[in-house]
């Protein structure tokens, strides 16, 4: 049926196009990410409103947002088919806002996406497009755009891939979503046998529910551990070779991710383990001085799966991130190739 | 009604005499620290072998084990009242044995205990008592030995809170029962005002629902952070002192307490935040090389209260413990005063 090579091919369940975010008939169905996989639910918005709030509930997260607005923005040329043109392209201006706005700290990162959906729907229109023809056109967008998404992790993965040697071990931190999907699929390509190790990420588990689905699903050797053992991990298991995204990377090589980050840095120093981030230095952060780390409801941290594990007056702490100082990085993968976190500055140069 | 100062006053509701576990009419009542505070529910035992299993279970757990044994030979006491006296004492025996191989790691400490309510119910019936009269002897011995138990944390508690400033701040790990209460109440009776940060302490959550239950009991401000957070609170809250116990102190100054431990005092390295230990060094282990870390059932770190986190397939790993080298524990607490790691082998000289 398709023309061409889907760059989510082998990635497994969860980075299927489909079950992250998907436009179908009027309706754009999300995979539930805060409970996957303790239960396998898909939540179906018939109105793009509802993605953006699905979005900002955490139906879906990681990458999954990019996915969901750009199939959100199709839906919203399938709401307006009835219209106009003029009052159309006023429709769609707004979804963008809206959709691009579901979360405050991505919403610029989020409003690429939702804008190319944008502009082919308005070019098919001075095209002369009309009703659904338009909303095929969105389509088309957004799976391009997905498509590219997906590719620009390809040599990513692949770089990372080639830093693990065949037999070995590999630990991952929270959900890297196409980041480490892609480092598990190059894994396949070269033909090694890696085991991974998933720190289980709390207060949402995503290390335990998400990273080890997707390893799993993928055919490999997995095994959760709690953010208490990574250090005890290493030591006794071997690790070698500890891999994140990064939420932001500065241009001095400062790595922003999931808080726990910085500490399994630490352990990876005293035993050796080389650590790779995947992420472009983000020209909007020039050093870390820019970045301020998020905190999120403190409640969380006192509840695990909406089980309250504290007596009433205990009160909560959530950074949502922490950050790891250049020394403390062996190599950042880019697209540009791997680059020492001192060298990253020329990144922009090449 | 009590004639003397109860070692437990002011610990707050979990290190109760009563709220451990208790002898009364017949049963034993222990609290399942599986569930608190979630619920309050405490398991009763009508027979010492249900106590045995219940310590098996991990109903109690921490220094719980040691009350419990020593109350359940005050039950099998009352279970062989009817009994000649040659064959009460061949009953207590089997129970002594039964109640202290409960968990066989602990089982020479455990025997210490039972072996001493065993000795009193032997002493009274040299003495001439029978009957309930016996009974009474043992209970006198238990309550005595929790007494002693109790008191002789009074002073490492009071050594630990010395090296808290005022408007400071502690990290807790784990489940330092005895320890971390006696340190608790000795900051409240040194009149300081000091923050209590507690780390969850995963798979089975000790940190969150046991030490912040009790210091919130105790009226503490008290925040309860996940495994993946100690560093980043140290960066941002000024954490003043890390304290935990040890499941070992080895005559050479290395730590082994619950793992994760080592983590947080790589992290305690990397901001200056000292790390002192609460334990006496164990003869049994003069070096750290006769230490074997115990490894549980894989299955509870992929669970969080009963609920199952992962896809079928993914393995778990549990080691419970993970060892601190001395040169990263700035000091041990001992009843005989606080050491440097590297000075620990002179305790046995004083």
């Amino acid at each position: 049926m398709k023309q061409y090579k889907r760059p989510d091919e082998g990635l497994g369940f969860l980075m299927q196009y489909e079950n992250v975010a998907w436009y179908e008939d009027g309706a754009v169905r999300i995979l539930d990410r805060r409970i996957y996989p303790i239960r396998t639910e898909f939540v179906t918005c018939r109105r793009h409103e509802e993605v953006a709030k699905a979005i900002a509930d955490m139906v879906t997260q990681s990458g999954g947002p990019y996915t969901a607005a750009s199939m959100a923005m199709v839906l919203a040329c399938f709401e307006s088919e009835g219209m106009a043109n003029d009052e159309r392209v006023t429709y769609l201006e707004k979804a963008s806002y809206t959709l691009s706005h579901a979360r405050p700290t991505t919403s610029a990162k989020m409003g690429v996406y939702t804008g190319r959906v944008l502009e082919a729907a308005k070019k098919a229109m001075d095209a002369g497009a009309q009703g659904p023809e338009v909303t095929l056109a969105a389509r088309a967008q957004a799976l391009e755009d997905l498509d590219k998404r997906y590719a620009k992790s390809v040599p990513i993965g692949r770089l990372i891939a080639e830093q693990i040697p065949d037999g070995g071990s590999i630990l991952t931190q929270c959900w890297a979503e196409l980041d480490i999907a892609m480092v598990l699929r190059a894994i396949r390509e070269q033909n090694k046998d890696v085991k991974v190790f998933c720190a289980e990420t709390r207060p949402y588990f995503q290390g335990a529910r998400l990273t080890a689905s997707c390893a799993v699903e993928m055919g490999f050797d997995v095994t959760v551990i709690s953010d208490n053992m990574p250090a005890y991990t290493m030591k006794t298991k071997g690790i070698d070779l500890f891999t994140s995204a990064a939420d932001v990377t500065t241009c001095d090589g400062y790595i922003v991710n999931k808080v726990g980050t910085f500490q399994i840095a630490l352990a990876c120093r005293y035993y050796g383990v080389p650590y790779i981030a995947a992420g472009n230095p983000n020209p909007a952060h020039p050093s870390i001085d820019s970045v301020t780390i998020e905190e999120r409801d403190p409640e969380l941290t006192l509840h695990a799966m909406d089980i309250k594990l504290t007596k009433d007056g205990v009160k909560g702490y959530y950074p949502a991130f922490d950050i790891t100082p250049p020394e403390y990085v062996t190599a950042i993968a880019t697209d540009k190739g791997l680059f020492k976190p001192a060298d990253l500055h020329t990144y922009f140069d090449l």
